[in-house]
């Protein structure tokens, strides 16, 4: 289940880009493109750090790895934008929707309700958005 | 793997304990026994709801609830103590000293270096705090 | 002036009901109904836990707890929907305008003057909201 | 019970010479004698602002300004010496041990169990040090 | 390249008022314009104590004082409205944007890739609005 | 007086361990050090991206990414090692005692008088420790 995560001609970048586009999909190509006219090398400093070195390590599975990010951001409560994205990069890897509620009730425990509860409105809108565009086309 | 969580006859102050002591072992009493002579409903309230209540809901496993709790306590850095405790409960439940020490050096891409050092080092501490209680009687 | 917070024969479910009615009122309400498709017992966990537990006990008045509240997610600064739950839930209990209003000068000192200028924004959108729904019918 | 704060005269170094006197006592003269040597100008500012121009100001009274400061200290869990004085100044102002108790508690409900544990847990030390200075002298 | 800050004649006030348009510019009389009616006294404190006693002081130039805010109000990731008042006030004082944008950077390695993006894009909103009220009147 | 920071042939990791003795001088060997038997891929990362990759960058020198750093750590108020390990950093670059001084007193405004008052203890620590091996030999 867990995925091969380096090969060896492989450059920092090219693995980042291939564990960004697994991980994060679209939400993650609108980042680095919304880094483009401020801050382009940014955008290559987080494909390479985080996803070409972090995310690729073989150490931990990416389920692991988005449940430790979103308990995280959750509980930081600093990161609103970032957390809606690694919500869909755990539905992405295989969390399901109510692990997800799951790790959010559980901050409750560490951050306080109020990161709970806002941790949860931000899953209920990437759910609902989620939900929006794949509506079985019925009359 | 997953244990059952919840008896039905039980109360939540009973199924607390028995999560708390699966979970946090000695860690966890020492937490209670502190709480005893200035605030002892405080330590009813710490079994009853994140043990009774959170960590006893069947829908996440230990592993992954501690990955969460461990990655959660790192990022926010006010919780050194409790993340010692996290650390002794992940090992208990299974994760491996290497998947701690992951979880770690990844929130350095969430909440910075310093988090991830401080984490390290409480690690460090657990770790070799373990080691010095197992180590083998030679002569 | 301290009610009676405690009944023999109630639930936590039920005392948690009746002190988020007196304290939260209608804000209350619509935070529960909010988490009803997403995390029904998330809704139960926060009326019994905070409400049934904790503000239902005899040691410290509601005012005071409500003082203790705004104080700390004013200093937070990540808790935007809770603070102004909470300004209302103030001046539910007796707390007035302009006690609230010392409350988040006074958060300048400890958490800075963003975190004392964002509260009073909090508390200029709430107070602004109560006066909108209570404008004398003057023709 | 609300002493007059202001007199005419006064300076705001004066004024707040005197609220953090009567606030903080010694362990505020401890801390402004502590910046003599490396900055002696922010004891200065420490003294006029919190102390001159907020303590002072008649809107709120002590009490209620101490309660709203351990809250927030126990909130933001950085402050573990400053949290340490404000102990001392919510005793000095009359607040009672059991009511101090009693905001660490509710702090779990807005920023979790750690940072309740860790009020409780500098709680514990003003208390028990205040204790051992006043001691009955019996052989 | 160091103004004389302090006159000797001037109040606080007098002082901090010209600091603050000195450094915010319009931004900052919009900030104060905010309070006049919910907490008229804050903006005095404002005023007196951030401009007329800090930013006035002599040992560290405007530039030097605003790449510290801008740098701080970054990291912390709570104060998004006065974070870009200061990005107003870092152009004021002569950081370039090109500065700005390596502080935010830079930001990634102490707080998080999270605080760096949010302020990144605070900065993009800035940039953008100045150039919009700065295009060159073609036909 | 900016050192040109990047050679052609240099490796991040060459690159980055120059810059960290340039800036951290012996405290950065340390972080390092204490690494090797836990996380020493850790040890290579922290190397590489703050080192390597952002301090090196020639858009701001090191004077103004010292002040952006201590401010940051100081508001931050969770990174106390870290924050020293860069007191003495910006010692190093030429920022004077003062200055780091006046840093840490202006973060009053923006992250309260507590994250100021460990900011300056922390100081005094690192000032009294440099002192402490460069007195005198006098008998």
């Amino acid at each position: 289940m867990m995925q091969e995560h380096r090969r060896a001609s492989e450059t920092r970048l090219e693995r980042g880009r291939r564990a960004l586009a697994e991980i994060d999909g679209q939400a993650g190509e609108n980042v680095v493109a919304a880094l483009a006219d401020i801050a382009p090398d940014f955008a290559t400093y987080l494909i390479e750090f985080p996803f070409g070195d972090i995310y690729s390590r073989p150490g931990l599975d990416l389920r692991a790895r988005e449940i430790a990010t979103i308990a995280a951001l959750t509980a930081m409560g600093t990161a609103a934008p970032q957390l809606k994205v690694h919500i869909e990069a755990g539905l992405n890897v295989g969390i399901t929707r109510d692990e997800i509620t799951e790790i959010m009730m559980q901050m409750a425990v560490y951050a306080g309700f109020p990161a709970a509860l806002n941790g949860l409105s931000a899953a209920k809108d990437v759910f609902g958005n989620r939900d929006a565009h794949t509506l079985p086309q019925t009359a």
